[in-house]
Formats: structure tokens, C-alpha cells, sequence
């Protein structure tokens, strides 16, 4: 089916073949889950290309597929790839210039008698799109993170240490049945949650201290991708001032979302609420972006990326501000694309919480 | 210290600046531990170009770096280097090709008025050998993995599912204070024991199965690697002497293990007594690999690999024999070498382990 309509998408570029080094759009067309593949399509074959340590795998993975076993000391991946292509009416090869290393390209432009030209993203513009049963992985990535936060917040407590917090949120998440976590859990409190990307350290909760969480995640790897921040305490007039500012521009872009409309135009919504608050200066760059597969995906929310958004697109909304030396807010949700507006996956409370301290 | 290294090794091969953007690499030598970096290097000066997601993270872990923050919508990477190269007596650019997707390789050409060519891995050669603190990184990643193993082998019965017995030994490798796991679980049981890097599923112990368990933690970035086979209940004549070729196998490699010879030589030795059982046609390829901040690094355990081992180095030595339909067996150490032979870290028992079922 996906295959099906890769070989349209194929045709209407006149690609006689093309090869797939990108590993989440293998594993999106052939199933395969492995770390180590190619996937070589033509209009009639599809090859897919590993070594000893996953044919079996493959095998069980990647019905319809041709399996194709590498000796990687013997034979090279251009050496390979010539020998399958030889008795198919194939002379040129379409490559993911964006997913292929010039070491690698090097080796197949000499080992190849074949143009070699680059590829659009075929694979990932089909990503961006969910079926039902991608769907369901996504809400049950983003319900599961739902859980866990919901489970995590009542014990947080003055002194208790950011690496602390996130083993806790870490562990719950796969008590409750996730695969894998969806990306190393981000947990910064205080003046460090002005780091966007930040990694849980050694500081202990204080009085007062923003504590913001981005974490999720993976179902049959779907990844969920979600962040609230939250004050331990009370919050100062400006803290809920700031909060307050990020929440509204989370709101005016979740508003406006719908099928037509493209990230560069929500982003813009987003950004126009920071930038006519006082902290137009700490504001973040971009809005979100595709989830799914990839942590990142198609299509991007921010400056530039024109794409309209589609029906059963999943994307992330989540502005933020920060601040260094105060403090950073971000608040993401996971959102599916509705023919008329989207649905929220992620269900956390939004409204700032103030922990009991 | 490292950057004074790396600035040797430049002038001997003659390079006027180097660009970095394998990941590991930049964070060896800047420090830098986000995602999203690169790294230019010339004789006097030393850039880390990132953009406003991990400026202040930057700024706080690579002292002696300018930090560069590029806004992303409005500059090439391509542009920002030039313009931070044109007041500097430099035209040649050397570049990871084995780290550089073909699409950026391309932008770079176009925006830079320089001769580009690939590097060697100047990165990737300085990290094989571990200085005192990444030792004590992998000693404390390679422990803490033991501990795990200790505690879970007593808890594994029949009727539990790989799944589930992963997840409890991932809790205990966070609960023992891992940052990360060194990468997801490989837990198999049964002939799934045969797939060399399947994932853990839904499949039940039964009596007799051989389980597989390939795990790891990461401190600070460095990465644990180790591998042990057990039998739930009692082993078979064919599996005692299954699992006694592998056995046999690791200690003739771990024996001839000493400065000087060969990832290629080890492999060989490894290889002879495989090939010399009534298993030979289930020898897995290759005997290990380096690790550190990489899983696999420099220097390869395999045909082919010519480096000289040398003092401080650390790698896996890791024979296996894959059955398919019957089971696999793998025994993983990781070791370092040292001035007369090598260290073991993982010091978990190897002789076969039958868990009363």
C-alpha cells in the first residue's frame, strides 16, 4: 500500500529507481526496525539490503520484500546495488542527498554505472500523514505521558534534584508501557529552564523555581512529545505574568490551526503574542514541528515552511520564552490535523499549576 | 589539551582550518553535549557555531570557544563560516565526509569561496585512547551494569516475557544511577536468541531457553556494552557445548590480547575456534568494536582492521554463534588495554549460568 503509492509518486517524477538510506522511512516502507539497511525500489522490485546481523529480522519484518544478505567485507554497497539493478531496464538512480554521506556517495559514484541525481523527500512527505493505526501509536505515546506527568507532579519537592525528578517521570513511563522513552527527558528547573534544550542535572528544587518538562514517549516507535512547566510554591506576579504570556500565544496559534494553513503562518500568530508582551526579547525561535516516527518531521512550524497542513498531519504546538538568569516557559502539545481543525493528543492541564512547597 | 592535539595532527597533514559535525566528535573536544553543532577549528581559532536552542548551554560547557549563534532562517551554515573565515589567512576547508549528508556537502560548496576536501579521522583516532576520567566513566557505566545483572538474573521465571524482564533490568541500570542506557536493551529468548540485534517482544520463557541479554549504561556520555547467554533451567548436552565454543572462543581472543596486535588478528583467532566446532556455519561476523562516547568506535574487532591495539584503549570482544531455530549465544566484555595485556570492565561470570525454573 505505502509501497504502492511511493512507485505513483515515483512515476509521476520519472524515477526508475530509487534508494532509501534514510532509516525511519525504511522502516516506514518495508517495516524493517534494524539499525542497518538500504532500501533499493524500482517500478517492479523492492529490495531490501543488510547484513548477517538482521536478515533473519528482515525476513520476519519485511514481507514481499527481497531480501538481500551483504557481505560488507566483500562486497561493497555500490558493488551490490550494481548487481541487483544489471538485469533491470534501470541507468539512473534517485538518492536521499539529504540522508547519504559524501564518503558513501563517493564509494557508489565509483561503483555504479548509473546517474546518480537527488531524490525529493518522497518518503518523508508521505510520513507526514498518519494512518488510523499511527494514529492510534500517537495517542497512546501521548496518553501515556499524560499519566505519568499526572503521576509525577504531587511528588515533587523542595531539594529533590532535577536527575532525580527525571528518573522518577523516566521510569513511570515505562511502567506504563512504552517501548522506549521518546527522547532523553528534559528537566530543568529555576534559571536553567531557560535552556530550550538543557539536560536534568544536579540542582535541587527551590522555593519558587519554574520546573519545566519535555519528555515522552515511544509506541511501536511513535513518539509522543510533550512540555508543561510548572512553579514549586507560589509564583511572583511576573512568573505568572510570563507563564501567562506563553499560554495565550499557545492558544492564538491553536485557534487558527486547520487544514490550509501553513506553519510559517503559525508561527507568525505565535510570535506576534510574544512579541507585543514585555519579553518580546526572550521569545524562542519556531513554533513546532511534525511528530511521529522522527522526534522532527515534516512539516515544520516556523519562519518559511509554506507546506498548508493536511488531515491527519500530527504536529507540535509549543512556544516558548526564555529568559537567562529568570527562568523559560514552553508549553507543547501533540495535535492532529482535523478536517475542520485539530484535535488535542496531549491532555495535561495547561493553566499554570502551583505545587504545594 | 585535546585541541592542542588536534592542532598537531593538523599541521602535520597540513590542513588550515577543519570543520566537525559528527556530534561526538565536537563534544570530545569543545564539551558541547547538545545536538545541534559544529565545529570549526583553524591554527588560532576555534568556533562553535550552534543557534539560540543551545547558546547559553554552550556557553557554559566549551570555555576557550567563540560561540557562534547562527539564526538559522536567515544565514547558511555555509555564510557563517565565511564570513568567520574572511578576515583569516585560510582557503582550504577539510570536512567530515563521512559525517556530511551530500545536501549540506552541496550548500557548503556553493556559499564557500574555499578549496574543500575530506579530512581523515583525526576525532576519531584521538578518541580510542581514554584518558583517566573517561576510564573512570566506562569502569563506573561498565559496573553498574553488572549490578543490574546480578539483580535481575534471579528474577527471570518461566511465563515472564522478554519485555517485561527488559524493562525491570532498564529500571535497575536508571535506578543505579546510569544517566542513559547505553542504547535500547537487547533481551531474546528462545531461537529469538538467534537474531543477533532483535528487540525484546512479547515471547514467554520456557524451560531450557537460552536468554540473551545485551545492555548497557552511559555515564557522563560513556557507554557500557556487555553480552551474557543463560539457560532458564536445565541446559541440553547441545546447548553446554554451544555455549562452550563461544567461551572458548572469548578466551582465545582475550588471551592474545595485547598492544600491538590487531582488531584483524584478534577476529582471526576468535574465528579458528568457531570454525573448528560443529558450528562453524553459525559464527557470527566480527568480534567487537570500540567504545566510549560511541557505541561502536574506533578500532573494529573484524577482517580487515589492521590498528594496532594500544594502551588505554577500550573495546568489546564478543563472539557469538547464531542458530536459527535453536538459539544464539553471545558473550560481550568490554575491555582495556594496558601496557602489558588488558583489564577487564564487565566482571560479571561467563561460565554458563542455568537459573532454576
Amino acid at each position: 500500500m505505502r509501497l504502492t503509492k511511493l512507485r505513483q509518486l515515483m512515476a509521476q517524477l520519472d524515477y526508475q529507481a530509487l534508494l532509501l538510506t534514510e532509516p525511519l522511512n525504511i522502516r516506514y516502507l518495508s517495516g524493517f526496525s534494524g539499525s542497518s539497511a538500504s532500501l533499493l525500489i524500482t517500478a517492479e522490485r523492492q529490495f531490501l539490503i543488510t547484513d548477517y546481523r538482521y536478515t533473519e529480522q528482515a525476513e520476519t519484518e519485511c514481507a514481499g520484500f527481497d531480501i538481500v544478505c551483504r557481505d560488507r567485507s566483500a562486497q561493497s554497497l555500490g558493488q551490490c546495488i550494481a548487481a541487483l539493478l544489471r538485469p533491470l531496464p534501470v541507468n539512473r538512480l534517485q538518492l536521499e542527498y539529504g540522508h547519504l554521506s559524501v564518503e558513501l556517495f563517493s564509494q557508489l559514484q565509483h561503483d555504479l554505472p548509473l546517474t546518480l541525481s537527488p531524490s525529493t523527500n518522497l518518503a518523508e512527505q508521505m510520513r507526514a500523514c498518519k494512518d488510523p493505526h499511527e494514529l492510534k501509536c500517537l495517542r497512546q505515546a501521548a496518553s501515556i505521558a499524560d499519566s505519568a506527568l499526572a503521576w509525577l507532579l504531587p511528588q515533587l519537592q523542595l531539594g529533590m534534584t532535577e536527575r532525580e525528578a527525571a528518573d522518577l517521570l523516566q521510569q513511570k513511563i515505562y511502567a506504563l508501557g512504552a517501548d522506549e522513552l521518546a527522547f532523553p527527558t528534559i528537566l530543568l528547573s529555576g534559571e536553567r529552564s531557560a535552556l530550550p534544550h538543557g539536560k536534568p542535572g544536579q540542582r535541587r528544587f527551590q522555593h519558587g523555581d519554574f520546573i519545566l518538562l519535555d519528555f515522552g514517549a515511544r509506541i511501536e516507535g511513535y513518539r509522543s512529545d510533550m512540555t508543561r512547566t510548572v512553579v514549586l510554591g507560589q509564583a511572583s506576579a511576573e512568573q505568572q505574568q510570563f507563564y501567562q504570556t506563553v499560554f495565550n500565544a499557545q492558544q492564538a496559534a491553536l485557534a487558527a490551526v486547520k487544514p490550509g494553513i501553513s506553519g510559517h503562518q503559525l508561527n507568525h500568530i505565535a510570535q506576534q503574542v510574544l512579541n507585543a508582551s514585555p519579553y518580546a526579547a526572550y521569545a524562542g525561535e519556531g513554533l513546532g514541528h511534525g511528530v511521529g516516527l522522527a522526534l522532527h518531521e515534516y512539516p515544520l512550524m516556523r519562519r518559511g515552511c509554506q507546506v498548508a497542513l493536511q488531515a491527519d498531519m500530527v504536529v507540535t504546538i509549543e512556544p516558548g520564552l526564555y529568559k537567562p538568569g529568570f527562568g523559560g516557559v514552553r508549553i507543547e502539545d501533540d495535535i492532529v490535523i482535523t478536517r475542520h481543525g485539530y484535535q488535542l493528543l496531549t491532555l495535561s492541564p495547561k493553566q499554570l499549576q502551583q505545587l504545594p512547597a
